[in-house]
Order: structure tokens, then C-alpha cells, then sequence
């Protein structure tokens, strides 16, 4: 009776796990209207919006826009937004003062030029698989910015002071969203890239476990259900490569906190992932075994799994690559 | 010798995919800098910018944002910015004429209010799995329009007109996307979809191929490394889910063109995926079989291939689920 126990625990930490997470997503979403509400201050008030005017809209763009569910995510998306639009409105200054020199027509065409420049080099580096992990989106408000200022230089004389005033009130809201999102209720994206793992082994273990089951007893119809609902855990399992490096990319971002130092090898859970899914892909092909007329076979598949549990097993067995890591 | 030749056939068509994909990278670019030529001439000509005014810069918002690598994803994501921002300014409108009407504190209160409102419901319909997949940035548009135009109406009187030559200014952004990028090289995602489909298809063959030179050719040290390459290719399929999921997303809004109609089964591709990544699944299974010291289970595994391999043949032998279905 105990394995059973023990599995009805697991199940019901599971439905726990979801309505954690649900009650987690509603957070978020007061969170983020708190910074809305906050953010239209600016507007509201009238001392404030005499301060900044007009440009208070810079704020609320910033914080619908960078504001994301993981407090890594919203660092990394709001330094982008930061660096895009200095380097940006940077070299829209630059180019923009050159085609003022030149005066009438050879500006316009200096000016089209350049954003043609600008335009195709700036969308290729977004493709480039490493530049488009990490840095998409700064680059993409870098050809924001520039065209924005390039094009209207050609108007407006007072570029250096709209430029200033744009960018204290997008730090303004970028530093509402950091505020909000690390002190209240932070949801870290390293606290759900590790639990994550640890749910894969679970599931992975459970699989395991009613496939062995679904073996010596196949004439239960209800434990083959079960054993089924265990499988398509496992098919989880093997989709989780996706989410799983962007959680790692987040977690990078994310300062100190609770059982996680700084420099923590996230690189490892990101490894550990991908004999996970080696893993699961054993036992997946195990199912396949146990439809068969020739169940003979089933105990090579057992044995296919210890030798791919040894690996794992000698990764934990490293102290020193997981320095913190707690009992869980 | 055939099946080497064959090797090397798909070995040099993968290559020259690579390089075709490099070339439409650069197509792209060249696009994406076109059409933000385009729409700075609202700027750079007079006439025009004496039309639209400062409102150009929604266009080139519009450019920088929406233009996406797929045509399907730039039309999916135009709508979703259209219909954003037109149901965003809608309710802003009704909002702040209520506010408007009560006055003074009572009017920053109700503003406050409906802020928050709206911000939390559209923040957490964001994370609702089958919102989040379609209309994410719809719903980002909605905040942001709304917040935008409820907050300024205090300020700004004039907002049917403010809102009517801002959408008139994103629909000329959007025709120049639409219109680049359907009719100049269009990228489809349905093309790319079909063909990593037929990619993955000849991925697991090869690795198949290379599995069992590897079992009867074990001491040959050249063809087992050829054999780990082509179990790295197994490894893509393995991890091919969340791009095929977008690839089908975007490939309903693409029209007819070449040998795909209207209504075409793209769930059927998902579900052929599916299956191929169970596929892949027992292949490197396989794998673990070739390198552990008790290789007679290996006939298991084969074994295992041809009972997944029936499902996929029964598949591509039914007529009209494929009404199209090339000699590819």
C-alpha cells in the first residue's frame, strides 16, 4: 500500500502545484494594474504631469510592455528596452544632424538611406539565433527609436531635450515595474525552472512506476488507465525543452534569493533537462513494447532505463556542482 | 551503393536549405527596410506630412512591431493590433467621457479605478493558455490603448478625431506591411511547416538507416560518428513541438497560394508530428540499445520502429484527409 500512498501524494502536491499557479497568474494581474495605476499618476496629478506632460505616455508604454509573469523576465526585457533606445536614439542624433548640415533634398535622401541601412542590418541581427534569444527585443526598439528620431530631426530642433525627457520617463516606469515585480510577491523564473525539474522526475518516476504496474497486471482495466495518464505526464516531459531554456535565460537575471546564489549553475538544469527527455523518450518507447503481442522485450526497456539512471544518478552524486541544493 | 548516393543527395539538399534559409533571412531584411522607407516618407514628403502630421510616428510603430518573418504572423498580428486597438480606444473613449461628465476628483477616482480594472482582466486573460497562443498581443494593444486614451482624456478633448487619424496612420503601416509581405518573396509559414515535416520524415529515415549500419557494422569507427550525427538530427524532431505549433498557428491565416487551399488540415501536420516525435522517441531509445553490452534486444527495438511506422503509413494512405498532397 505504501507506493500507492505515496503516488495519491504526489497527485494531490500536483493539484496543489495548479492552483498555486492559478492563484499566482491572479497576483500578477493586480500587479501589473497596480503599476498601471501608479504609472497614470503621472497623468492624474497635476504637479507631476506639469513635470513631464505629454511624454507621461512613455511611462504607461513602458510598463504594459516590459511588465512580465517572472521578475527575471521583466529585468532583462526593460534593460533591452533601455540600451535599444539610448544606442538608438544615439545614433539618431548622429545621423540626423549629418542630413541637417546638408539642408533640402540631399537630407531627405541622406536620411532614407540611412534607415534603409539601419533598418536591414538591425532586422538580419534579429534573426541570428543568439541575438534573437536574448536581445530581440532591445534590438527591436533600437530601430524603433532611431527611425522615430531620424525622421523627425528633420522638424523638431529640440531632439537632446525630448530625448531626455522621453528617457527619464520610460526609467520612470521601467523602475515601477522593478519595484513591484521583486518586492511584492516576486514569482521567480529560477524558483519554476527548479521545481519543474523536480516535477519531471516525479512524473518521469510515476511513468516508470505504472508501466511496471500495467506489466505484472494487465488485466486491470483501471490501472491501465492510470498508466496512461502517467504516459502522457511523460509526453510533458519530452515538449519541456522550449520552456525550460527560456526559464534558464530568465533565471540568469535574477539576484540572490532564497536557496540561490549568484552565479548558480542553471547551465546544469538545462543538461539535466536533456537526459530527462532521453529518459522519457525510453519509456514512451516502453509503451509501445507493452502493446505488443511480444511482451518479452519489455525487460530490455527496464534495463534500457537503468543505464540511462546512471548518468543522472552521478550528477547529483557531484556536491560541489549544486552547492546549495536543499533536500527537496 | 544507393543508399549512400541517397545519403549524400539529402545531406546536400539539407545544405542547400541551410543557405536558401540564410538567403531568405536576407530577403527579409531587405523587406523590412523597404517598407520602413515607406512609411518615412510620411515624414520626408511634405504633402503627406502635412496630412498626417506627427501621427507618422504610429506608422513606422506599426513597421518596426507587426512585420514579422512569416506572412501569415504579420497578418495574424496586424488584426490583433487593428482590432486592439480599436476595442481598447472604444472603451477609452466611453470611459473617459463618463469620468469627464462626473469631474474634478470624482473624475481621477473612477479613471483610477477603471485602470485597474481593465488591467488586471486583460493581464490575466494574457495568461490563459488559449488566449496567450492567438491574441497575446492583441490583448497588450487593448491595455495599452486603453490606459492611453483614458488617462489623456482629462487633458485632451478632441479624442474621436486624436483616435481616427491614429488608426488611419497604423492601417497605412499595416497596408505597407501587408502588401510587402505577401507580394514581394513572401515567406509562408505553411510552406516551412510542410517542409520540416517532410525534413523530419527523412531525418528519422537516415537515422534509422544509420542505426542499423552502426548494429552490423559496429567496428567501422568512421560510420558510427556518422551515426551519432544523424542521432543529433533524431534529437531536432524530438524537439520540434513548439515550432510546429506556431508554424500551424500562423499557416491559417495564410491564403491560397501554391498547392495549399483554403481550409486545409494543418491540425493533421500537428498530429503527424506527433507521432514522428514518438518515432524519434524510440530511435534514440535505440541508441542506448547499440551502446549498452547486450545488444540482442536490439531486435526489440526494430521491432518497436514497425509498429509506430503503420499508424504513419495509414496516415499518408487516406486520400482526402491530403487533397493536395504532393509527389513530395
Amino acid at each position: 500500500k505504501n507506493p500507492n500512498n505515496n503516488n495519491n501524494h504526489w497527485l494531490c502536491s500536483i493539484r496543489q502545484g495548479i492552483k498555486r499557479q492559478d492563484m499566482r497568474k491572479v497576483i500578477h494581474s493586480v500587479k501589473v494594474a497596480i503599476a498601471l495605476v501608479v504609472v497614470s499618476l503621472l497623468y492624474l496629478l497635476d504637479p507631476l504631469y506639469n513635470q513631464v506632460g505629454d511624454n507621461a505616455m512613455w511611462a504607461i508604454m513602458t510598463v504594459v510592455v516590459v511588465f512580465e509573469f517572472f521578475a527575471g523576465a521583466t529585468l532583462s526585457k526593460g534593460l533591452n528596452r533601455g540600451l535599444g533606445t539610448i544606442l538608438g536614439g544615439g545614433l539618431g542624433c548622429l545621423a540626423s544632424a549629418f542630413a541637417q548640415d546638408l539642408g533640402g533634398l540631399a537630407s531627405a535622401i541622406i536620411i532614407g538611406i540611412s534607415v534603409f541601412i539601419f533598418g536591414a542590418v538591425a532586422s538580419y541581427l534579429r534573426m541570428v539565433p543568439n541575438i534573437k534569444k536574448k536581445y530581440d527585443y532591445g534590438v527591436m526598439i533600437f530601430i524603433l527609436t532611431f527611425n522615430l528620431i531620424v525622421v523627425s530631426g528633420m522638424r523638431a530642433d529640440k531632439i537632446m531635450r525630448l530625448a531626455r525627457e522621453r528617457l527619464s520617463t520610460i526609467a520612470m516606469g521601467f523602475a515601477v515595474c522593478i519595484f513591484i515585480s521583486f518586492l511584492i510577491f516576486p514569482s521567480w523564473a529560477s524558483d519554476e525552472l527548479h521545481d519543474s525539474t523536480v516535477l519531471n522526475f516525479h512524473n518521469l518516476a510515476n511513468s516508470i512506476q505504472g508501466c511496471m504496474e500495467a506489466y505484472f497486471n494487465s488485466t486491470d482495466e483501471k490501472k491501465k488507465n492510470k498508466s496512461d495518464a502517467s504516459f502522457s505526464s511523460c509526453k510533458l516531459v519530452l515538449n519541456s525543452k522550449s520552456k525550460d531554456d527560456s526559464l534558464a535565460n530568465f533565471a540568469k537575471w535574477e539576484p540572490w534569493h532564497g536557496k540561490f546564489g549568484l552565479n548558480y549553475p542553471w547551465h546544469k538544469y538545462l543538461q539535466i533537462g536533456e537526459l530527462l527527455r532521453e529518459l522519457a523518450a525510453t519509456v514512451i518507447s516502453i509503451k509501445a513494447c507493452l502493446q505488443s503481442p511480444r511482451q518479452v522485450y519489455i525487460k530490455s526497456c527496464f534495463f534500457l532505463c537503468s543505464t540511462l539512471l546512471q548518468p543522472l544518478g552521478k550528477f547529483f552524486s557531484v556536491p560541489s556542482s549544486f552547492p546549495h541544493q536543499s533536500s527537496q
